[in-house]
């Protein structure tokens, strides 16, 4: 049994919680606040379910006490350089860390690298929802005059959003000045932003999300490959579900003596999951 | 430069000459037909694009002259036995196989892996074609009275498959014993088969081929996950492709002395790719 202790406990970490009680290779071995005392960790595997930004601290001091850890880390342009820092502090004290795991980037990664590699030349496009998408809600809530807010992405295709901002406001407050804002942020600035005045964000609330991530490519010199990707699933399920599977595939790496910090398409696809390895195999391959 | 042999020159050979003339870190070494000697071989890696029945064989040779090797070996019940024959003989002379490197088994394989990992519980549908059936069409070409023939799988869903199986008949016979004997043929007595007389095969021949491969599954205790795959490809090009980025991911793993016999889901995605990890990362993940 792997012994995966949880840190930070929101939405995705008990979606971790569910995922290692459904696996029968994962023990919980403890949940901790992610203003806890870290030093009290005793786990194979720590899966950090912290905001983003705190991942790397709290990686850098597991892993310096030999426990590997799992985070889905989310900021795209930081991902290597958050690899280059966790990478020697992990080899030094035998530990994997497995970063940016959830499902984008995550496992749509893995399904872009396999997808450059089977037709090399081409395009490929991400689109993303319908679905509520963090970083956006988090600024349209800072915005004066709003009380609650909700973000959704829609998907237009070949890489394009609408950005749909549902805002709760604050008693008083002029609309006007607050789709002015809204608008006028650099978050939205960049995509078709429509803001609609709603009495309560709550109702409005569904964890629901999607992707559809298409390739058009070339194979050899064979040029109209086709490939599409879609999925539409329970967000945090997800995230805790793949964080966990990472969790297994981080012991199994540290079991061969192969410390590192990885990303998702660093890792091959079998150390995700559990069982007999001729087993999968029989079955997958 | 890595130095890769091609043995057996048909559409898959061929496939695969395109995609090593196409990769900038790829440089062919030479096309050997797959009755030379193949003792004059000079590589890093061999491309196996032999019928499928020849690939233990010519890979067990290889391997034992230190050579890697990689084929689309494609009885799926055969694989795990193929895997574990060439194994020792891989480890006992630092070379790496890649087995059963097409797209299915192949690159679909990678998507049944990841699918199962991030939504473990639940049932994966994989719906093939339309397009034309190898195996199929050998066998009905193997009835008397059949000149040329042609066998279309076409998905209906659920891993369910209708096969229309056209015929070219020989002056003189007579369809419907042919029809029966098809019909009877263990190949297709379990499929909803038709088969169509027309008056000439080459006609109708189409390298084009698909995938629809659907996952409903369970992520932690979360159902409703769903998950779909398509592609619509030309079928000796991304199999030549996917060969040629395996040719890559042996070579990179025999470098990193890990020598044995991999199928694709036990190799790390980001293998398969040219250029520096940290660029693909970036530009990936």
């Amino acid at each position: 049994m792997t012994k995966i202790a949880i840190v930070g406990y929101g939405n995705i970490g008990r979606a971790v919680e569910q995922a290692v009680n459904a696996a029968g290779d994962l023990e919980l071995a403890g949940i901790y606040h992610h203003n806890d005392n870290l030093d009290d960790i005793k786990a194979d595997v720590a899966v950090l379910c912290t905001p983003t930004r705190e991942v790397p601290a709290f990686a850098e001091k597991l892993l310096a006490r030999g426990i590997c850890t799992v985070d889905s880390f989310d900021i795209h342009t930081q991902i290597a350089g958050l690899r280059a820092r966790l990478m020697p502090i992990a080899r030094n004290n035998n530990a994997v860390s497995i970063i940016a795991a959830g499902w984008d980037p995550g496992s749509d990664s893995v399904v872009r690298a396999l997808l450059q590699a089977i037709a090399p030349n081409g395009i490929t496009y991400t689109n993303f929802g319908p679905g509520r998408s963090m970083g956006h809600t988090v600024a349209a809530k800072a915005v004066p005059g709003v009380k609650d807010a909700l973000s959704m992405t829609i998907p237009l295709g070949t890489s394009i959003h609408r950005r749909m901002v549902y805002v709760e406001l604050e008693p008083g407050a002029d609309f006007a000045a607050v789709e002015k804002a809204i608008l006028s942020d650099d978050y939205f600035a960049h995509d078709e932003t429509h803001v609609v005045a709603v009495p309560a964000i709550d109702t409005l609330n569904n964890v629901a999300h999607g992707v559809n991530l298409v390739r058009l490519g070339v194979s050899g010199t064979t040029h109209n490959q086709r490939f599409e990707f879609n999925m539409e699933i329970n967000n945090p399920a997800l995230t805790g579900q793949v964080l966990a599977s990472c969790a297994r595939a981080a012991a199994r790496l540290q079991k061969e003596q192969r410390p590192g910090a990885y990303t998702l398409i660093e890792v091959a696809p079998i150390y995700l999951l559990p069982g007999d390895p001729e087993q999968l195999i029989r079955s997958l391959v």
